[in-house]
């Protein structure tokens, strides 16, 4: 590709659920391009269609397939890399990436609540991209992160109505797909004819994650937002697209109408600054008695948008809502493209003047 | 079958998913025996079997499906029967069989709020029974009806919690079976890699049909219970079997140890006199971290005892579990078949003095 | 839309599965625009967008949401209609709106076997379009119709291996997609954890539209091939994407890459033509040892290409393989639609000169 | 449990699918009782209960779940084993244990083709046991293995056909369930909305496996039966089950009604020993259209019987059928019980006289 002018990025971690996303939503991309993928031992030396099981619904690109797997270790001759490394490696490795002078934008949970790791959704608290300066890798190296799959899809809404009427509680119970438990994940003999209340570790991350993404940075760091988050998890048989049945305590009254506007109106950095992967109305408030649902709506602006139906009051708090997002899009792989091109627009990637910034920034004026 | 003395009994809209349920219960009962099916106009003069698309598990039994099958319209020649039927016909059919003599146990909901008819489950307000007295049927009729299936796997553990520690909110969200919307149901094409968040009618049930069931029978009827119920319904592609997540907000404090204590010694009235129907245990406490879940735990004692696991803090409330109970056995067949049980074994059932009458009385001392 | 040149059509019967994807694939349709949507009396009147029960993965289009619901009957002031009528009314409305001057295009099987009636698959038997001049409709009416959902996706490659080596037996076990039975079509509680070894129907047509299709045309009409076909046919629990298990014999002996070669090189009239609906390659060859896949390869090409796997000797017959076709979109909605390019490109639809011809006769030069 | 009399015996590789069904089977059989169970090196040492990853649908007997599990090695004190051990470590580890005297059931495939070691079906080919004559163990030891788990529900009607007509050839296309791929077997993601047309090996196994069952045993060895077979294997989300679309060649021409009443009659030695796993009808013909079904009908008789439905004429071979057996019960662990009950009934298990014996000599006079 002698005239593609893209970025070159890695991808880490390439062969589960989440790397498979990253190598799909890259393959378009009009910034980046796949140059690196890395895997475990296993699979190192094999030509990437060969190591993958692959199970996304397109095929897989055949450039991209013939890339070798190499191993996850600093040397591949990007200076972004995306990580979908699992939790037992993430930690040590994105910081050996960081300090050879990646920039690294991880979906893994390892350093999302290190103090000065932004644990970043972009249309929510762009300004956290700050805590970057506290870092001290060499050479640009970086680490931002985003959340939990199932924290994304709750903060977009959350931060409207936060932002209008103050959110003081939330009691969320999620219903979320096979697909975040990556490859080979849950076993199907398991799911079938089937639920299970309970994801290991998860309602822990819903109830900190919010916390931190919507607390405000100061002087020393951030600091978490006085909200109180009840969280219960179960996994169903859906493939993609988890689903949270809300309940929200607001410090001013709000009518389900006014949350509606509030919600359907909201718009973020990333809409201002129409980045490549930015949906256009980031909440999309449906009327159908029955929505949203995981097979109908998960796809909304290619998976970016996130789906609230049922905005009604609550006997225990004030209003209730169910809400839907794609969670290996803008819960994952996607949400984390986002950070890399807001990092990239707003210039925090040093060196950095491909086709992206010059893109971005003539679109900023 | 001429020596057998069981009590012939009716099945009203027996084709159905609860309906077949009636059937395969009542098939081996020591007391019951089935006597008389009835079904749509549609259905009328074929044989059951040839009528009913048997979704079951096991095999229809031989001598019911040559049963014929007869208009809903009194005259079946049975002093009990049991109501599968929709609630677009229950409420005037199931009252014209009361006043032609027949003691109808319900399932319908049309009913159910009426302030002269029982709302039983027969471990949590046996007493309710008592309502009967108001009825004004001719020759010994009535109507006693059993909850929502979504309410009967909630309130048998609240129950144990309310008498012990005294239970104010409760906040839950269901994750329902798919044989909880009857046959033909829910289409394949709606639910298959898909949740619903949505279930005509059943939230308001959940939360006021809880308040009746635990409420204080006094001379006027009963009071509803001082508890404020959050719903929130959803339907999982599930056979059988109702998944509750469930936080509960109590008057005086107790530790996760102290609940699990209370519900997994309770016991009913219907324990103490071993109806035929009773599960040995009412709740049963799961310690698995994962559990319960519908595929493993919904046949527990037969399906008619409630599996709670997951018991632990809540930040918001004060407890939260997860609590499993068999949708069309406990919540539904079984848990009317139970109501008549009692009945019989309380002298309800005027004249009534079959098998299970000497039975009964026999276990009593 | 006063500036959209492209031809008015109906869509009949637009509210059931096959209905909504003709909907669906006619949005974006460079030739045809969606002008009248009928359905049965109990959605007459209605906008489209309340009648329907959309199950779609995609929104519905809000302007076909807007149109009204109208009877199924002449007068749509359309000259070209797409009938995804139920079989208990395709036949005698079809014949009423091709009495009327309208060009129909029908996915029903009710007229497929009529001698003068093209049962049509564009790739396979483009000259059996004649048939239409045996017809005797007035002012340009017409009825062509396309084979069943399970007999597309064979006859397409069976059209490349007959034309190599003959086909002389054909032994096909299918594994069928629900969307192929409607809506609501099949209920959960019958597929979940299942499979149903019948279709009512299927295997005669598979058995018989094949010879059909194959035929050769002379001067008496269609002269059925002379090939044996045994078919059973199953329901899995997948959306969409009939998947066939399939043997055959040959007169002549051909290796499996022979085989594999004739049927990925094969090319039709609707290549040539470039017509919009019209695959690159009809027939994709898949290296994977577990392919096709219903997931995985149903989407190839847009749905109009079918996949063929596992090619591979048979020790009782020649060959076997593996065959995957999409059964709404090429077994359905857009064969029908291919039909109608085909139709209006070879000048079969009288006085009709839109955008379409143009664009067809341009593109043929 | 100090007074039971049963026969000790051990579950190797007991933590899998199948070794799961063996424990359950084997809890309440009136012969044997689990004395104890094996398993890799990971689950060395911890009780059985902690180490499996229980699935079936009843809970798991406290007896049984407090037993220490032992490495996979000779010396557990039993003379009886089970084995459900994955194929990489069956064939040494098998032949180990009955070097040191125990007689091993095997459900593995390694030792199945050996020409010494029966792979036997006891309703099909219960005279195969005397290979063990051959076996040149000491202290009586040996093997004796059962099936693939879609040969076994096929041979037993082929059995009855083979007697009466003669099979020549046999076209099987199968959809098997999730477990018989084990555990964690086939993930969720690769089969929800799916079938994949590819068990590897397994083919091969119903190809050959089908001729050595049906052989003659002559004083050399067993003869393979003259029956071409063609298989076609697809993997369908089921959890339990396997269904056959079975083409057959017959040697002898014979109607449906006549095939029907050979099969439906078909007794074997189990049914005539009265062996306490046999079902009392190896083949229940089913009436309906739509029959047999995985869901409906896996469970018949236990699991043990095999269902036939839709009994017809095939175009190209003789007869047309759709078959069905539990692959783990029937398929599996039951399959191997049976075998072990008639190795234990007719005296090959030397030394042996627990109630078995004495039951079944009584029974056998």
């Amino acid at each position: 590709m002698g005239g593609d002018r893209r970025i070159p990025v890695g991808v880490l971690g390439a062969t589960g659920s989440v790397g498979q996303r990253f190598v799909q939503l890259l393959h378009r991309h009009p910034w980046f391009r796949v140059a690196a993928v890395t895997a475990s031992e296993r699979s190192e030396g094999k030509r990437y269609g060969d190591a993958v099981r692959w199970v996304q619904n397109e095929p897989l690109a055949s450039e991209i397939a013939e890339l070798p797997v190499l191993p996850t270790a600093p040397g591949l001759d990007v200076k972004v890399a995306f990580s979908a490394l699992d939790s037992g490696v993430a930690g040590s490795a994105e910081t050996e990436f960081a300090e050879s002078g990646v920039m690294v934008f991880s979906n893994a949970k390892n350093h999302r609540m290190d103090p000065d790791v932004p644990l970043l959704v972009p249309e929510v608290n762009p300004d956290h991209l700050a805590l970057l300066e506290k870092q001290s890798f060499p050479k640009g190296g970086g680490i931002v992160t985003n959340p939990n799959c199932s924290t994304i899809g709750l903060v977009i809404p959350l931060r409207a109505l936060h932002e209008a009427f103050g959110v003081n509680r939330v009691h969320v119970v999620t219903l979320q797909a096979l697909s975040g438990a990556g490859l080979p994940g849950v076993a199907s003999m398991e799911i079938m004819d089937n639920v299970v209340p309970f994801i290991d570790g998860e309602e822990e991350k819903l109830e900190t994650e919010t916390r931190k993404i919507l607390g405000l940075l100061n002087g020393q760091g951030v600091e978490d937002a006085e909200i109180v988050v009840s969280a219960q998890c179960t996994r169903v048989p859906v493939l993609d697209g988890h689903l949270e049945m809300v309940s929200i305590g607001l410090d001013r009254p709000a009518t389900p109408e006014e949350a509606m506007e509030v919600m359907a109106s909201f718009r973020g950095v990333p809409q201002e600054m129409e980045l490549p992967s930015a949906p256009k109305r980031p909440v999309h408030l449906l009327s159908g008695k029955d929505h949203p649902q995981p097979r109908l709506h998960r796809d909304t602006e290619g998976g970016m948008a996130v789906s609230v139906g049922r905005v009604r009051p609550c006997p225990l708090l004030d209003l209730r809502m169910a809400i839907l997002s794609h969670n290996t899009i803008r819960g994952a792989a996607g949400g984390a493209l986002l950070c890399a091109e807001l990092a990239l627009a707003q210039g925090w990637v040093p060196g950095m003047s491909g086709p992206g910034r010059e893109q971005t920034l003539t679109r900023r004026r």
